[in-house]
């Protein structure tokens, strides 16, 4: 079988790269030699010799070409990515995809095309670089039924929650962003990282290929990282918490929980030790219990080794004899409600800046008794200019009544500013 | 394909009700049902419901039975299991075994015979219970050349360190191996556990699976937790460092590192985090850098998940279009000598008692430094009875100097009883 490459950027360059390096050993693994029919790219990569390469500068031409047998989508975007796949796919060639967006996005049309031509669309380096995630929950855990999938899925936003995390610095999310755009961790445009919309197109995958459920990233709720403040980390921190910016999803009986937030998770729990740009993935299954995948989350040579994990895979099932695209026959996929925001349940974190008057707490804690919430932990400072910080961590609650109870509360005459909440991680 | 179970002990009954309990889980992953022609055990399992299922109480009757299409060797030992599966082969069934030792020891007969017979023999739940680490390796990561592969992987070993390591408890070894058989987490007979061999037959696999060479369980170098103290373990936590028995391989030039031995792991690295029975292995390669699995490493339901992982394996892929059974093709395995552990270079811990007399560091560091020894830290602190303690971190040395060294140290007048050396984890 060859390979068509599209696109060479920082992952196409990559897999070209890895391809002529571990050409040997992965011939030692398969029995014989991967070898590209062409490449189509914009323009040369200083990194690649394309000298014996058969180069087009019109990425549809790999498409069409007859030679190709899998098609490597490496251009990103999603307009001419999603024409190019699904040409691919009429053309009855096998697609290897980076895309994250463009699977969450417009993966059940790419999918129902796929099946009809019988080739296969696969994804490994959409989601948590190097890790062989997606493997992992399609193949290794195949004979469980998951319960739940949390993870650490956007590198950026744990980069910058790691960095504001460092203790005596106090940096501010801003700051560190700027340093994390000079370092190239985060683009010039962050909006996809530190808003978690990256996060959400890769959870919006995992929580399809966990439960057989179709793809919903119309209905995820997403919130990023950028109203963290190195004074919540701070707290968090007192409480025996660290911030990390999450995916959950969670197998309910009538709906799918499908979330991208931050959260507050036990230091020790695994996913707190995650640090930097690594990404984490922990999966909830009834037999196998909790399982973890940790590893580097993005970057030219994890992504190019999920890319190629994907050909291999291709080429060791002969492109047919092998798993559904989403992990479950499509026929089986169970169209199921994804729960509303409103309607999660469970303990959060709260900072209020009040005026420091008699009574203020009596009066916190009245409004929150009459949403019937508890009180876990509390921490209450003395904050500049007469002003008070209290810091709650609240009992398991329905979102709708904090929502409701944090209304009253921001009304109170001796409350200054926006309440901060910040979800606790209630998987284990 | 139909499933023939031999042996319903706690992974034959999981593996049994798993298929019962998931079965519609499975068939929606994989298009059909999952169906057992037949049962072989001593006697029924109470767990079970056999009521509707082929029992018989000789397991060679289910190796010779026609409808049974996949083996799963779930008896233990290596004389009766090996006799079983080499009928199994001979008989052309896929053969799915959680047998360690017997993949260990006797893997090069066993797939020999498979590749001539065109048969599949999986071993998933041999390594790590429910992580599934071997499809990681062979598949996940196929692309990559593999540098070199650490783990905790022996859920007993790392109870006994984890509870040892309470703060201010000081338990000793032997108090916590009873607490942990009257727990179930350690056998009668902890041998196989504590001193080693579970996890060297375990890091035996990996490693062929790594680099593609032949099983070497005869070169291995073993060594347990049993010498450990609690004295050990404080200092180690003064120094920065978590004690965990560890198994690392490494692929080198003309050589590769095969030894099982308790390690000083810093605090920040991840393997310092696992806690209790859980195993994790991080692997090192090339291209995607290092990625960590993580999960329960044994009992009843994570490794029926691996059994069963690999059984759809099997039938997904037909039997056919699939994975060598070491990950590379048999004829492309690479005989490598094994290097002895005096040839192995790294960081050690040092601790020795000697009498608290005038001058006795000066001999203790005159010694190491004909060695070219140096000192990277450094405890001394007063004991019992007019001795101290000294505990060294040395830089990296060639095992061969730092055994030469220990025997003049232990030679001097003031030293008292053996020396303790803990090798310090190297890879990152």
């Amino acid at each position: 079988m060859q390979i068509g490459i599209c696109g060479l950027g920082t992952v196409g360059s990559g897999a070209f790269n890895l391809i002529s390096g571990n050409g040997q050993e992965m011939k030692r693994r398969i029995g014989r030699e991967l070898t590209i029919a062409q490449v189509g790219c914009r323009r040369d990569h200083p990194d690649c010799d394309l000298s014996s390469t058969n180069v087009t500068r019109d990425i549809f031409d790999v498409v069409k070409n007859p030679e190709v047998d899998i098609v490597l989508e490496l251009i990103g975007g999603t307009d001419d990515a999603l024409k190019l796949v699904m040409e691919a796919i009429s053309n009855k060639k096998h697609v290897v995809t980076a895309n994250k967006a463009l699977i969450a996005e417009h993966g059940d049309e790419i999918f129902g095309a796929a099946s009809k031509r019988g080739v296969q669309v696969r994804f490994e380096a959409a989601i948590a670089g190097g890790i062989p995630i997606v493997k992992a929950i399609r193949e290794g855990l195949a004979a469980n039924r998951v319960e739940w999938v949390a993870g650490i899925i956007n590198g950026t936003s744990n980069y910058i929650l790691t960095e504001m995390s460092e203790p005596g610095r106090n940096l501010a999310f801003a700051d560190v962003l700027k340093d994390a755009q000079d370092l190239g961790y985060a683009e010039a445009d962050p909006t996809f990282d530190v808003e978690g919309i990256d996060a959400a197109h890769k959870l919006t995958i995992l929580s399809s290929i966990a439960f057989g459920v179709p793809l919903r990233f119309d209905a995820i709720y997403t919130e990023g990282i950028s109203g963290i403040t190195s004074e919540d980390i701070g707290y968090a921190r007192e409480l025996g918490y660290t911030i990390r910016h999450l995916g959950v999803t969670r197998n309910l009986e009538d709906s799918v929980e499908l979330r991208v937030h931050p959260c507050l998770v036990a230091n020790s729990h695994m996913l707190a030790q995650v640090n930097g740009v690594m990404n984490a993935v922990m999966v909830g299954s009834d037999a196998a219990g909790a399982t973890m995948y940790y590893g580097a989350g993005a970057g030219s040579g994890p992504t190019a080794s999920a890319v190629l994990g994907d050909v291999i895979d291709i080429v060791r099932t002969d492109g047919v004899h092998s798993v559904a695209n989403l992990g479950f026959m499509p026929e089986t996929l169970e169209p199921k409600r994804v729960m509303e925001i409103q309607e999660f349940e469970g303990s959060a974190y709260l900072r209020l800046v009040v005026s420091d008057e008699p009574g203020v707490m009596a009066r916190i804690s009245t409004i929150l008794g009459q949403y019937k919430i508890s009180i876990e932990a509390l921490i209450q400072k003395d904050a500049r200019g007469g002003d008070a910080h209290v810091v709650i961590i609240t009992n398991s609650v329905l979102e709708k009544s904090l929502n409701d109870a944090m209304q009253e509360l921001a009304g109170l005459d001796e409350t200054k500013g926006d309440i901060a909440r910040i979800r606790v991680a209630d998987f284990s």
